[in-house]
């Protein structure tokens, strides 16, 4: 079954209006779920949207919160997010953060007390679409071992990285430190496949493709073993000292929820240096190389992040998104 | 065989400052290059400086090129590295970034047609030791296919993160994109033993643990697979973007030597938001939890990153800096 952009994005903003979102707000946040639902991100786009209405509906997110500047120096601020809805704080902060740039080459906002801002890749299209370099991340819940550990201690905390084209076929990494999301790990298990790789550990401690095992000993992996564990370890810290929030160990902690998280947004603008068309040609020349690859067939293909998403955004345009039906009526009845 | 700092230091000084370097400088050098090896870096400190003086003798590195600032906005500038030597150039970046971060909360040097910067952590550890966040990276020559690939068209572009303590004892994430890098697959072929985990593909391409299978097809893996490989493509991106510099596909193309690269320095300022107290407390909690981890008997130990970096120096201040005979020898005939 498919579903057109158009109609995902009205019902999507009914249901938030009826929320007690103003209309503008409910517009954005739709907007941001049917765009994420649109690029093939359904996890956290239409699959997602139900658990957010549950979290209004009970409290978790103040869906009339406004995120507030507590300090400020320089081309850096602070925010409080005031628990409101995280794809909204977000791209406040991360618009805030290109004006920073806009004004000083570049600009931080790191903001605390906020929520889960869906996919974090939206935030660095919203950069690039505005001509910026965007780097984003956030904080999570426990969800991971550290390296050489075997109860959950970090955060697969989100790291964005984008850089614009002028045809907006913009350069989006959008990388989780772990290496399968638990998402994942249940969509092969339901198809009964093994992962393509290792993505976490057994309960013998021996490095594990099943991903039922996976689920139960929660040992999923770091990218890179130690390497993606430090990783998670630097940005949890980073953004614990810049926004003054919570930090991984702080989340979900006496309540189920993951609420209250701390992210960063960067912004820095290239065109303080370079011409729109010098700024395409750097980024398009590197993707030009990349492109040119000897590919192993056994693997199909060579990609530049980012570029799986034009993919999927075209025929979902075309062809409407796919929603599984029983997911599509819960939402039409909300 | 084991040699002090001290003398280590005073060694390799001599050579540089009969290369024509300025007392100043050639100290400078020789501190980076001395620290590196007491901080138990030794591919990238004594084992790496008799290249070093080979490229400045062929002329590849000019040893009295300073680097130069081309353009610059707000907190961020561009600067011109003149094919320099690598260590100083990034230190001098890096001591400008946070001088702007002084000014403006954080501040960004991009750095083009400079050289091998050695050991990417020491100007995470500058940052810290000055009391800033430190976040830098490098490109690199092809050294890696990206994923999917066969042939190298991706660096391994160091990406470093510093976060500052009051002991000194500072966080530092130092990393490349390649799970092992060629110095680590000779250490185990000379060892004959295997990868402890997969570090690139046979010549069937096959996953494999053989290193010497590795050095053969040059198939060395990216970290998390796609992730490093997108990642190391983004950090290429940004390089070049904000340095207007090489980009990897253009390094140690017509000649043999890595020269001319282009990196990126920023920092931040915690202070401009917290106490030194309080941002130690953050990043000290964040510690104490990680180090709090149920350890998985056959890793042995969990780690944050920086914190083997601390236990090497103290064991190398206390008992001498480990060398091979061979290496010393030809340093001090150097």
């Amino acid at each position: 079954m498919r579903v057109s952009y158009e109609e995902m994005l009205n019902e999507f903003k009914r249901i938030l209006l009826k929320r007690g979102l103003d209309e503008a707000t409910a517009h954005e946040a739709a907007e941001n779920f049917a765009q994420t639902s649109l690029d093939g991100v359904y996890s956290h786009g239409i699959n997602r949207f139900p658990r957010i209405i549950d979290y209004i509906d009970r409290g978790v997110i103040k869906p009339d919160a406004k995120p507030e500047c507590e300090m400020k120096f320089g081309s850096m601020e602070r925010w409080n997010g005031n628990l409101g809805l995280g794809n909204i704080n977000a791209k406040r902060a991360m618009e805030r953060a290109c004006t920073l740039a806009e004004e000083n080459g570049m600009g931080i906002v790191a903001i605390r007390n906020t929520n889960h801002w869906l996919r974090g890749g939206a935030f660095g299209w919203q950069a690039a679409e505005a001509g910026f370099i965007g780097i984003c991340f956030t904080n999570t819940m426990p969800n991971m071992p550290a390296y050489g550990g075997k109860d959950s201690k970090i955060g697969n905390n989100p790291f964005i990285i984008s850089l614009p084209r002028i045809n907006g076929e913009h350069v989006v990494l959008d990388m989780a430190m772990s290496q399968f999301s638990y998402g994942k790990l249940e969509e092969y298990r339901l198809k009964e496949k093994e992962l393509p790789i290792p993505g976490g550990y057994d309960h013998e401690g021996n490095l594990s493709s099943d991903p039922k095992v996976i689920e139960e000993t929660k040992r999923v992996l770091p990218i890179g073993f130690w390497k993606g564990s430090g990783l998670s370890i630097v940005l949890d810290m980073l953004a614990v000292v810049l926004s003054g929030g919570n930090a991984v160990q702080d989340i979900a902690k006496e309540v189920q929820d993951e609420a209250g998280l701390s992210q960063v947004m960067i912004a820095i603008d290239p065109k303080k240096f370079n011409t729109a068309d010098q700024i395409d040609e750097m980024v398009s020349r590197i993707v030009d190389d990349i492109k040119s690859s000897d590919v192993d067939e056994k693997i199909g293909r060579v990609s530049y992040p980012g570029e799986s998403t034009i993919r999927r955004r075209k025929d979902n345009l075309e062809n409407g998104i796919p929603v599984v039906p029983e997911i599509w009526n819960k939402i039409k009845a909300l």
